[in-house]
């Protein structure tokens, strides 16, 4: 027997990427804890067991869910830009791309995890660095240590959105002590991060070149 | 009427901190979705009412367990230490503090975001930073960009951990995508970041001086 292209009855038949489009919308209007495979059968009219031709479970679905969000950062940068504004850019966009969909960063956070996918986001940012002449090994680390700033500091700002949107940040606490509330202020916040830890990855260049 | 010290029958009276105590117990075994006020009060053998004697609600609750989590980093750095060394053993300290109960990124994350509590570990590293002649509004944008990459690695560490240990990690990607595994590996990224963080702010220290 061989794999049905769509999921559904005649009337209601739904390719892989119908079931994403889906999923990301649950998610961006209910919350992470709301994206359940019963609600998202709900919404495209089918059984639950329906979705299982396209996804083992719920975590598989939720990677390409992050693939997705991931796939939506596009930098602003050219090209010819230097290395660092390249990598700059790419992480700016990759904060809005989490941003652009409410549990973003926790989605793709927990599919990076369990190495399930959302790949892309540190291949980028990996890509941009090797452009300033760093090894493979030292690309690789900076930009794992660029996506767990990005990631802890997105979560961080998400948290906080609902939180508001909520009414729950407790009286008398209203100034986010970290300073990252959503808008400009968190850009600030955020840019500064990036800047500290490009700049630290050129110290240790220029360091090392000195030795040799 | 004034509220008691303590909480339950005559037989199973409990101080606040017993019952944060607790709850520390519950979250470090059975991870923070299971820490719920029913349980915990089974766990005391108390009725959940009696719980609000000392917590209005459970994020006021999980607040003095993030403030628990947090009290416990215990930096090796000796207080002679140069700022940046100072700094270091800080962040490293907190590390180890979160990685000491599963998902303590979690439950500190989201009270910061919350803003009920968990300071101490900002406060900290301002401090730490301040004394390297960096100003207020430096240090603490600094200490900020610190703590969000301490708590993006250390949750990606502990939801790691959580994986593995239920043997949920895909086939195949058992490598990290993200160096960030528990034990050394993982220790030594998040070194590479905090360097890089620290060698940023050092770097535009120095061109600020050079400025003037």
């Amino acid at each position: 027997m061989s794999l049905p292209e769509t999921v559904g009855t005649r009337s209601t038949r739904h390719s892989r990427d119908d079931v994403v489009a889906a999923g990301l919308r649950i998610l961006d209007e209910h919350g992470l804890p709301d994206l359940t495979m019963r609600r998202l059968a709900a919404t495209l009219d089918v059984q639950p067991s329906a979705l299982y031709w396209h996804f083992a479970n719920k975590q598989t679905l939720l990677a390409s869910i992050a693939d997705q969000i991931v796939s939506r950062a596009a930098p602003a940068g050219r090209t010819d830009d230097e290395w660092n504004g390249t990598a700059r850019a790419e992480a700016e966009a990759l904060r809005d791309a989490l941003l652009a969909f409410r549990d973003g960063a926790e989605v793709v956070s927990s599919t990076l995890a369990l190495g399930l996918g959302a790949d892309e986001a540190q291949k980028r940012l990996s890509r941009a660095i090797h452009r300033g002449g760093y090894d493979d090994r030292t690309s690789e680390i900076a930009a794992a240590a660029l996506l767990h700033f990005i990631l802890g500091h997105v979560s961080h700002e998400q948290q906080r959105i609902q939180a508001d949107s909520l009414g729950v940040v407790a009286l008398g606490h209203s100034a986010d002590p970290l300073g990252a509330v959503a808008g400009d202020r968190g850009r600030e916040a955020f840019d500064f991060g990036i800047i500290l830890l490009l700049s630290g990855l050129e110290l240790r260049a220029h360091a090392r070149t000195k030795h040799t």
